[in-house]
């Protein structure tokens, strides 16, 4: 029997043998978006999916295929659309999407259902999609599901948060192609970082609202949005042995 | 620079300067599917993927995130959706995901795209979606891109498919998780084939006509709906090196 | 009481009686599709609804109203949508007609549904409203229905292939406008063939791809994708009666 | 040369000639609905396309298909979806419809449509798909097409109203299976007219609200609305000549 | 405790009391819409909450938050959507509207629910909001609910309508922006009317037909389609009064 | 002429001449949501209508009808679906109605729009609507638009948050039904406010991951998320002077 964390890597049988045991089902949800010159589009898959992949192995889980195509960029958190290579999906498609994954995983047997979030764009219709989906499930006479969603970047300390940005954090929200997701990558795909191209253009200074069409300037240059100097293995290791360990605990907790 | 023909593994920048030498862009089509006891549920992932990546190495293209997750799995083509893991979308939702895909690559700057299927239920949809990507594009004035769409098992001579069955092809139609994918997959993915486990409950035999719901055994309990009997690397690379082949000689009468 | 086999030609207490006695219903899909310069465009409704009539007698079933516009045509299958007349929906459309007719029949009484098509292109997206409907069934507790999908030109024998064609077939996928399509169109409605316009610049050669926009010279400028010369009245016949005979055969078998 | 008012039996080269000749193009709204035990269901295709037919002859038109599914019947108007054959669209679907096959007809070169309306429920939701379409339009840059939409029944002097019904019009809203269109199909379709069948349990005596669910003999038993005792032939003649009399004029008026 | 009819004002502990007492529910369903240039562009928000309030009164019912955005206008019915400052929905996204606010509404504890229409083009696609709730709730298992629709202006006798009408009634459906709202809106918010802009370009002369796009001139330049001349406030109070009475006795014969 | 802030209570000649001179136009997103048992379902229409109506009066703007219902609320932003009276719309309805308001609004004139959020949960979808908007708009050849969104609370300055939370603000996005919301109807509605009924089950603390179904206990029972003590007329009055303030700097910023 294939030994592996991933669905995708198992034949029916044994994803039926897994539904039996009735283990948690991760569904990684990514993106194609732009992350500065010195990361590349698929930083958002990536990330959850290793968070996934560490979790899956310590609850004893599965990792489901991750969405590649996530919810359109903004430009406050992801850039926005103008970057080329960008790739979104309309905030209905990615619901509908979502809808239709969950509830297809629950008709195959699923019970216990994460989805760990690696874009922010794609937390409001992740919900919807959820939410959809478990209407459905109901009028199907299904109600013993438990599905939870977070984003993995949620499950920090301030502790380490502090010990990451020893001048102080920037706002999590700001950390698009930052510090935090270029040491991630450099503990997870390292040979995909290209240290010298990181860029000293930002942080960006939004104001406090949004405008269409976004104006000249409004974003960096480069895409990234705060600051990504500082970035290392070291903090990358700090950041994802917590991400697991608390998701780990949450989990616990839940289920 | 990284040097990858993966999209997901290049910077926004680089996948700019591959816009700026107009490269040909593919998409491959998948699906989370049942593809009998001896294969892995990612075989529709797997096979249009590395054709891609092969192509592309040929014609210095480049490969986007393949979908992961395809249309409504039908009896008589892929088992249906009745076997635990196979995890599908409704038709309009497929739909509605390669039209954004495609409007966006092509918002992107890809004028050369070519969607490469390896789930059949995925060509209709498919198609519909593009045809909405494309009246999108005309209504922003975006005329000059080509799109392929193709399957890659199309692209075989009946010499190639009379050495691969000496004793006949069953029809590619049945070939699901039969000789011809067992056998891609031992080249390309060796240790996800359990060859001890290939059934022998095949090959199906369909009447003529779909029925709802479907009948008890109608379709052979292990999922494989031809043969995989006969699957060996040396068939995998024949069938490997011949798509490839004739999809590169296509592309280079298109375009 | 009127007597017909036609839904259409019913009073609802007569259609009640009839839904009293469980009787089959047939529901052709159909297309306002070009069909080369020698016949009409409503030949993919005239003969899936003839093949419907023929089949009702024989098993006391009655045909509901055929849809008359079908799923937009693609160029190897119907020539597309560039030729003037051929008028078709949106995939989604389409599928929604299908789920809303199968979903209000089966509210009405219909417990055995049987939808005829005519039209390649109708297949993908007919099976989606099929399914879309026996969702919304199921929700409804109605779970005792079954729903059959067949194309009327499956229903052939090989031998009556190699009468009809004795040079050898080109593929029934080709057979669009061509000697089949012709010879029932012959025998059900003479009066709209135009025998001495059967043009002769088939048959299409098409690639095993799709490239849109449609190349110049893709399709035959006829719209006959194969050749209809050697149609006839007999032929004609020929192919009606086997597929009355074998239909008629299927559905004793099924119900 | 086929010659027929029917885009049906037009051959696509014919179809094109008459769009370079810019006719005038019909597009029956019909519907599946129950008329009373003395009327088949197909009523509502039956007259419009029948109105359509002879205005045609006069304009030198053409008529496309008729959509034989209307919008869901309402009890005031149809007596709703509760009678066994009444077989309807969602309102969206139904836009959906017009919105395509309106499109598809312009795109084809129409640029003179007139949409008839045979059921009362058809009327707002063919405005929006005609509304849906010309937006589309517009941003293919097409602006030169004129689109009407009427019902027949609106197209009446109050004197032929007067010779109809002697003893006062009960209201043409709740003519539904009553004088008015049982005279009709008396002329036109006789054999489906089975006059000793017309009921006795109207006319109805609505609230001036709607309620659902729909109280127990809201709607008369029989389907009828009104009266359909006073139907005549000749009574059918006097509205038909002038429904179409005063639609031409309509369309002299217009184009 | 809020003593309040306006469900806006009550706190949910409050509203939940409300349900205890299962309450009459009222929904006014509203527009911004042009009204000539002497009203205001909520007409028809302000009539119709203005009747539900007073109505609510009468029967201890309460009413939700109106409608602000109704369904496409139209030329006959209310100029259309060529006038500066009609604001209207399409069609299908009012009917979601409608039926999420009735879904929720019942899934809240309302089980007698009336919406109250102030836009005429509103009716229709409110009717498909309210269907497609009904279907959702049946399958939640919900049965137990009455939903009325009626549009305030239907409830009305001739002799009133010969009061207000010394001269005849030119037909309530020309009545948008006339005698009968300016006299309603004199009653309920005479500060918004000002009387002498009323216009002398009407009343209209609509054709039994309607043409896109639509004519010059084929609406007064005004907006005002019948003759608003004759509004008083007398008359106001003589229609309000009877509204509301005719409606409350509506409510007492339904619930 | 009216003199008023509210597009509600103009006519359109009054409208028109706004646009002409290029009012800012401002569109409020409101829910109708629990707020406690000492506020009522309409704080998030009240309070940024509040906001828009000054600061309309302050740059010479216009308010058009805010949106009374507003996108499915979450736990932890509003206390979710649970509560008796919260009535939300589904995200894709949400984002239609935006969609539909934004384009018919702009095709009215308005050049200069801004969306003032009440209700977290809008957000997301509102931008959705306004990125739908716009991609139509762009294909109707309108260019020239300039649309903010905004959610009032962020236009706050540290030194007020410390002056209205002397003991530190527990996170704005625990602030519903809370001391802020409080305040500021205290100004706006006193009326509406009931000190006495403030419960003391606060403040929710939430982990850092979302679960469905809801577990018991989640949300504080009254559904006030975080601590509403402390509210006060004159903390209402600072929130609200520095909301308005630094909007109308913002648009002076923008404009």
């Amino acid at each position: 029997m294939v030994d592996s964390v991933f669905m995708a890597e198992l034949s029916w049988p044994e994803f039926k043998q897994k539904m039996d045991e009735n283990v948690i089902v991760f569904l990684p949800l990514g993106a194609t978006e732009q992350h500065g010159p010195h990361l590349p589009l698929s930083v958002d898959v990536v990330l959850p999916t290793g968070v996934c992949e560490r979790v899956a192995h310590e609850v004893n889980g599965i990792v489901a295929p991750a969405l590649p195509y996530g919810c359109r960029s903004q430009p406050k958190t992801g850039g926005g659309e103008g970057f080329p290579g960008t790739t979104s999906l309309d905030a209905h498609t990615f619901s509908l999407v979502v809808r239709d994954v969950v509830r297809q995983l629950v008709q195959s047997g699923v019970r216990r259902l994460v989805l760990v979030n690696g874009h922010f764009e794609n937390y409001a219709p992740a919900t919807e999609g959820v939410d959809l989906a478990l209407r459905e499930l109901r009028r199907d006479g299904i109600t013993d599901v438990k599905i939870v969603r977070l984003a993995y970047w949620d499950f920090i300390t301030k502790e380490t948060l502090d010990r990451v940005f020893p001048n102080g954090c920037p706002g999590i929200e700001l950390e698009h192609a930052s510090l935090m997701e270029t040491s991630l990558m450099l503990l997870l795909k390292p040979a995909l970082v290209m240290m010298e191209k990181i860029p000293s253009d930002g942080p960006a200074h939004f104001p406090p609202y949004d405008l269409s069409p976004v104006p000249e300037n409004f974003v960096p240059a480069s895409g990234v949005l705060a600051v990504a100097h500082g970035a290392s293995v070291e903090n990358g290791r700090l950041l994802f042995d917590e991400h697991v360990e608390r998701i780990v605990a949450a989990l616990h907790e839940i289920f």
